[in-house]
């Protein structure tokens, strides 16, 4: 296949590439200053810079605000853990609207402290997502379910695959319901174009994209930049693209010991050229 | 659900989980010692060790040989490297046939040097296998897909699903060839018991037990002892065994910091103990 680059300007910033040498207001700046017109931060990040001035800056700087980074971790041990947890992303719902993200991204949570049933942390999972619709539902924030790399299913998200999303989905309803296909989580489902094909435009809401690097060094903090790895991510953008997805391609790099280190401004340089030449 | 004790007799161990401090004999010898019945040895641990002697030891000793580590790494990059990696295992059948193994296990391989082309591994491995029968069908060898977690799709196995195991054996024809279950591989599923149903007592070749431990610090070589984690080993057992798999319960952990450390005869004391309290 002949590789045709994607528009520039659905390159999107996910704040947690470039989180250690700047703050979320510097993060801004210096996607405003490359071009870059798609930002996705982190809930820790906007509450360290405070909710209402990055509201205002995303406003300013005319930024699509591609995801906000997320709610989700349903499971819980006690019922005042689940309630904590669904009060906690109903604050991100409203933290959401008052950014204008076009989508709240949940990481669903793994196993329950001490737990190894798999398949109640589901059930937690189904009925917290359920739960959670009901308020954003009104508010008109949709939800994007983010199948994690099964690699994280104990401690970070027990759905681990885009089917496993799409279930999700057929059973609590498409609307205001779908999926943040993230290209590290599912290069390697031998399931994922049946899948996106199910997804379809509807389900689509967000597409991130980084490399699986070989070796990988660290479970959390080893991800590589586009074109490092070995991740076909144009074949990828192009399942997506072909369902109609027309939305921002969004890197998100967590990588401690690589690209955190280096200036940010490289950073985004970086993504800049090999959004062009790998995606 | 109660837990139900496995048979003691079922317990067989991997050689890698004592490979560090004992060579083949050692590990033969301490096998024997705690009156554990079943033993798996490596290729590279019988090749040092010597077939004919290894072969021996085990008619000698009376083990049942659970299973052959390893066959497979199928993709290549030239056909040079393909015919390599066939005539390889066709040595590895011969192999497993002199030391009377139940099954060869097969590590199928993952992407090529440069590659990131996963479906042409993929079809790689498809052919490999469909070659291999041709050769281990006469000769009476089953071979046993092992899906590995799908971590190591890039650099062990693009095979990282029962499902996907399952499809091979549906294209390839049952005879002959079926599946390793280690639960490390595959816990994470939420399409295990469907495919384990699927997969049924003429499939489940080997079942391989261990644990999933939180935090995993390294990719390969952190693996846990049963009981120490967060697989529900119990739940799965009673699956295959459901299935009518009457076979061993193999024990593989790669623990490079800790098990790998410990003196062997605490190693096999400790699986004992935790095949039955555990599993």
């Amino acid at each position: 296949m002949s590789h045709r680059p994607p528009d520039p300007k659905l390159l999107s910033i996910n704040t947690a590439t470039v989180r250690k040498r700047w703050n979320l207001g510097e993060i801004f700046e210096g996607c405003a200053r490359h071009g870059i017109q798609g930002v996705s931060p982190w809930r820790d990040q906007v509450q360290t810079f405070g909710l209402t001035e990055s509201a205002k800056m995303v406003r300013d700087l005319g930024f699509v605000v591609t995801g906000y980074c997320r709610g989700g971790m349903f499971p819980g041990s006690t019922p005042e853990e689940i309630v904590a947890a669904r009060d906690d992303n109903r604050r991100a719902v409203d933290e959401a609207c008052e950014l204008g993200a076009t989508c709240l991204v949940l990481v669903v949570g793994g196993l329950p402290k001490g737990s190894k049933d798999i398949l109640g942390a589901r059930a937690q999972v189904r009925d917290g997502i359920g739960e959670l619709l009901d308020y954003a539902r009104p508010r008109n924030m949709p939800l994007a379910i983010e199948p994690l790399h099964p690699m994280y299913a104990a401690d970070r998200a027990c759905v681990n695959t885009t089917a496993h999303a799409n279930d999700l989905c057929d059973e609590l309803g498409d609307d205001g319901l779908g999926i943040a296909l993230d290209v590290y989580h599912v290069w390697w489902d031998p399931y994922i174009h049946r899948e996106i094909n199910r997804a379809g435009k509807k389900r689509i809401l967000a597409f991130h994209i980084c490399d699986w690097l070989v070796p990988t060094r660290d479970l959390l903090l080893d991800r590589g930049m586009m074109g490092d790895g070995v991740i076909d991510i144009p074949s990828l953008r192009a399942a997506v693209e072909g369902q109609g997805y027309e939305g921002f391609h969004e890197v998100e790099i967590f990588s401690g010991q690589d690209w955190w280190e280096r200036p940010p401004d490289e950073v985004l340089k970086t993504c800049i050229e090999r959004h062009q030449s790998c995606c």
